[in-house]
């Protein structure tokens, strides 16, 4: 609020996937805007599972755009390491299909598993070429205070990693942990140098895996992006950096792919080859993503819009892209059922 | 949507309390979206605690309202038969203060008979005079085929019944159950004889009652009652029928309150004198309100909106309120933190 140059809000939307069972506090709209001093406002909590702050920040969004209000807030935030490591696999896994993923003992992690079994099969690559995405994400959070993990990992060191659960490595999944992110969005906001939301989306897919006539293809990822890029009137090549959804290695590929970015199969091949640092073809997880800044699931969404917008101030400091004019941020709920996209612009 | 004239909707608002605990899906939206057939549409989840399905019905509005879709639904359910008592009292206590109220072992009920214990205490008032709420609500569910209770309840019943947490009798309280209700949304909907939604507000009070100046004051019901008469451009006294959160009856009495049907502490004197019944100065619970019809959390807000929506349309059967024009609904979530309060008129 004192970076956008305001004292007040109208509303506050939260986002937020396991608080109710993680801490016992279910209803956190009232209890953020009675701390936050916001008066009697508008609070609600959005649940979109993993996308959960990019569905508050959304839902901020259309309350804005439909004129009821002039200036909201949108959180993100997630409180995981108070569970021991079964609880939180049983509350991940809420993400998932409970009758047709859970109940035959799928875990989430164990769903991304077959994926990125399925995704090696079918493309003929290996997990070696999975890396570019671990070294990225790794290699941006280095110089981000706010990173979780600040690490440089060597493809020798991604390679001889622990094995989850194969053929996901440790450097191939994200960190769980605690956090929390705000943005303001509002019309006439008073700070000079805003950033626009152009295109804000949301769309789905069958919540099962098993459901889908082709697991690599997240049809709901390819619908969410075109369908902001109509709003935002943009072509796809005029995006100058995404924050994807890289819960998973193999889901930062799948997301390069579904909006178009790499073709069909290739994105493993477009990290490595066509560059997805920070200086390459299109820069990705400039503050360390979901794999090395972290991702405490309902904060993560809101996360990514902010280091969009850190990035179009040319605020982003030692990570800042050259030029970067325009970046889009994709979150997705479970396995991709649930895909939130905003496109970013300078005004 | 047969109802509506319409064969597809661009999004789904799911209003949900306690699914991700209850039944083990957390992931509500694309669950939803898919089994309807929907297509690949936004589908997000909204808690509000208890006022949740009312704040699925709100950010359904926000979204026609935004220009951003033409036609959506608004779905609220809960499912709470699969719960123990024990397990189901320390969910609904997730809706109060965590550390503040349910740390000092305060459920949810305990709450609500503290309240009815400080009514008494401050107006004056015996047990007796809360019979005015048991017996309409009870009444209007008689003729209600979709009420769990349709049982009349004399005044001798009410009194001889058990005590569940003094001074908050068995009649007192609302049953919990399953449940689920579904509403479109839209500009432009062919059906003929349309309900407006002329005004929508959500309003907020301190989490816990013992933050507030005075606990028997419901400051976010009299604040969003306020705003949303003020949207619709209506009088208070213009407004033909109320469907109110009676959960407990004391809160059916504050609701009258704070939003200025009745006076301070005359609550439930205006229910008995000036009557609450289908041709009493103001009609509330006509379908048997929470008490009667039921109360399976996400779902409430929902059928309040299309109890108000019979009524308008003249399609309330015997329970029809005549010349109903106007009609308020006013959802609470917690202890009246979150209060959500629409205003329905026939077009």
């Amino acid at each position: 609020m004192k970076d956008a140059g305001i004292d007040r809000v109208e509303a506050v939307f939260v986002g937020n996937m396991i608080a109710t069972e993680a801490t016992g506090q279910g209803h956190l709209g009232p209890l953020l805007a009675g701390e936050l001093g916001c008066g009697p406002v508008e609070c609600v909590s959005i649940n979109a599972a993993c996308a959960s702050g990019a569905a508050a920040v959304r839902q901020a969004f259309l309350a804005v755009a439909s004129g009821q209000y002039e200036t909201v807030l949108a959180v993100g935030l997630e409180k995981m390491s108070c569970l021991d490591r079964n609880a939180l696999t049983r509350l991940l896994a809420t993400a998932a299909d409970a009758e047709l993923e859970v109940a035959n003992n799928a875990t989430f992690l164990a769903l991304n598993a077959l994926l990125m079994q399925r995704y090696m099969h079918e493309y003929g690559v290996t997990r070696k070429s999975f890396y570019a995405f671990a070294n990225v994400a790794h290699e941006n959070a280095l110089m981000n205070p706010y990173a979780r993990l600040r690490e440089r990992v060597s493809l020798e060191c991604y390679l001889r990693s622990r094995m989850v659960a194969d053929p996901i490595g440790l450097y191939d999944c994200c960190p769980t942990g605690d956090g929390a992110a705000a943005v303001v969005l509002g019309r006439n906001l008073p700070r000079r140098g805003g950033i626009l939301i152009s295109g804000s989306s949301c769309a789905s897919d069958s919540l099962s895996l098993q459901e889908r006539r082709n697991p690599l293809w997240l049809h709901a990822a390819e619908e969410s992006c075109r369908s902001a890029l109509r709003q935002a009137n943009r072509l796809l090549g005029e995006v100058d950096l995404l924050e994807p959804h890289d819960a998973f290695t193999v889901m930062a590929a799948l997301s390069l792919e579904a909006c178009g970015f790499a073709e069909r199969g290739r994105g493993v091949e477009f990290a490595s080859e066509e560059g997805v640092g920070l200086r390459g073809r299109l820069p990705i997880c400039t503050g360390g993503g979901l794999k090395a800044r972290g991702h405490p699931v309902g904060a993560t969404g809101v996360y990514q819009v902010i280091e969009a917008a850190l990035q179009l101030r040319g605020e982003a400091g030692p990570n800042q892209v050259p030029g970067a004019a325009v970046a889009m941020t994709q979150s997705f709920g479970g396995t991709a059922a649930t895909v939130i996209t905003h496109i970013l612009e300078r005004c």
